[in-house]
């Protein structure tokens, strides 16, 4: 298939929480359209097996490439830990994913080497983020890994400062306090939203990195390589979802920080 | 086919949850065999749509009426209110649900005909409970329902007594208070873990009724005028999920009070 700087960027996740990444893409690259793919009828990845979210992704795959995209961009941690090989296999185009854009950001703002990482289960029994770290940091990144299981719930539920929130990030977070940390990266596409409340309960000795601006700097650099950098007028964007796509605009708009367009409803 | 006494009972869920209901038929008939399918893969059911929950729960029906078992019990809330009508069409044996069984429970200890019920979104967004309850108890019953999705990530997390919880509990239930109840149901599997900490956040004033005992009852009053109850010695239980065996053994025998045999890994 032939592609030019008007082909959509294709940018996929379990659900709505790759809208995050979709709204850092927009802001840095606001002429590029986007092509969007929500699995709602089977959020979320998180719980599922190695396999079961390879086959998963492969179809999600296949549907964005019939699009004609340029570029794909996997906005879910769990699909970038466990199904990459299956995405990429498939793919004549550029595949950037949100681990390998989120490490590279987090090890270039720490001065001390020393960063966590907070995700979902299959995120971090993955180990994707601390393979990515020694993998480009070198041998001396100290990393810790937590499991933060009810962020997604919360944030879902819309309690982004709700003293609960509150408790649940003490919880998990109060045992990261005694390695010393300067950053920490927000594993989970979720996590972008709760950001605020995180920072207050980590206090100000450490930073939050998230994925999302990351992997759209990344995005925005290989278009340039490539001459594939869309220059023209307001963009029309496309969303695809599985199940439900009233409830994935009511959330998704939060997510997104603007209206959507309207979704449609596919059936892999 | 043919059913006779020694014929397992079907019992389905969507994960995990169900297996409260598996411990109570296994409490009260003791000698029946079990057959449960929980769709691990594609859990939570409650934030789906109708359409999507009634063409899995025909597909899981398929596969429980092949391992030829005398009775369905659907113990999943969600599939109990929105897809009932897709499993009792293709079921040649009785099929009995959570949510007709636990009205029909809260309306026999009620006093004051005032309940409440507590759900997932898609059950309360169902009006399911309401409905049997309006049917079977007549027109003077008044009725409050409450939406609690942080229960079920909760529950699995394995937080039954934890002021988080406490907190989670005390803003959904707090609502409720003005409508001076006197029973309030347990409208989804996961929530009778959570019936030592909700006691406490209701108060005495109000009973709580999980629908998982109401179901044991009356499964063994169609198997005694059927001819079908089984009295042989002790019954070999089969565990059939989707995706993840290990997680729901780990998490599963916390649900059933007892230790649980192999689990089978299905593909639908």
């Amino acid at each position: 298939m032939h592609h030019d700087p008007s082909s959509p960027i294709g940018i996929f996740d379990s659900g709505v929480g790759g809208l995050t990444v979709a709204r850092a893409v927009m802001e840095l690259l606001p002429n590029e359209p986007i092509v969007y793919f929500g699995d709602t009828a089977r959020v979320p990845y998180g719980v599922k097996s190695p396999d079961t979210v390879a086959r998963y992704a492969a179809q999600i795959t296949r549907f964005l490439l019939a699009k004609n995209v340029k570029m794909l961009i996997v906005a879910c941690n769990t699909m970038a830990a466990v199904a990459l090989p299956a995405i990429t296999g498939l793919s004549p185009v550029p595949v950037l994913e949100v681990i390998d854009a989120g490490a590279a950001s987090a090890l270039a703002i720490t001065r001390t080497k020393r960063i966590g990482i907070i995700a979902t289960p299959s995120t971090i029994a993955s180990r994707a983020y601390e393979q990515a770290l020694a993998r480009l940091g070198g041998p001396d990144v100290h990393t810790v890994s937590k499991a933060c299981p009810l962020f997604v719930p919360l944030v879902e539920e819309g309690w982004l400062d709700h003293p609960a929130t509150r408790l649940v990030a003490a919880e998990y977070l109060g045992p990261l306090r005694a390695h010393n940390l300067d950053t920490l990266i927000l594993g989970c596409t979720h996590y972008p939203l709760l950001a605020p409340l995180l920072a207050q309960v980590v206090g100000p000795g450490i930073r939050l990195q998230d994925s999302a601006s990351a992997v759209a700097r990344r995005a925005a650099a290989i278009l340039d390589a490539r001459g594939l950098r869309h220059c023209g007028g307001k963009p029309v964007h496309a969303f695809h979802v599985t199940d439900l796509p009233h409830r994935f605009l009511d959330i998704g708009q939060r997510f997104l920080g603007q209206a959507m367009a309207d979704v449609q409803l596919e059936t892999l």
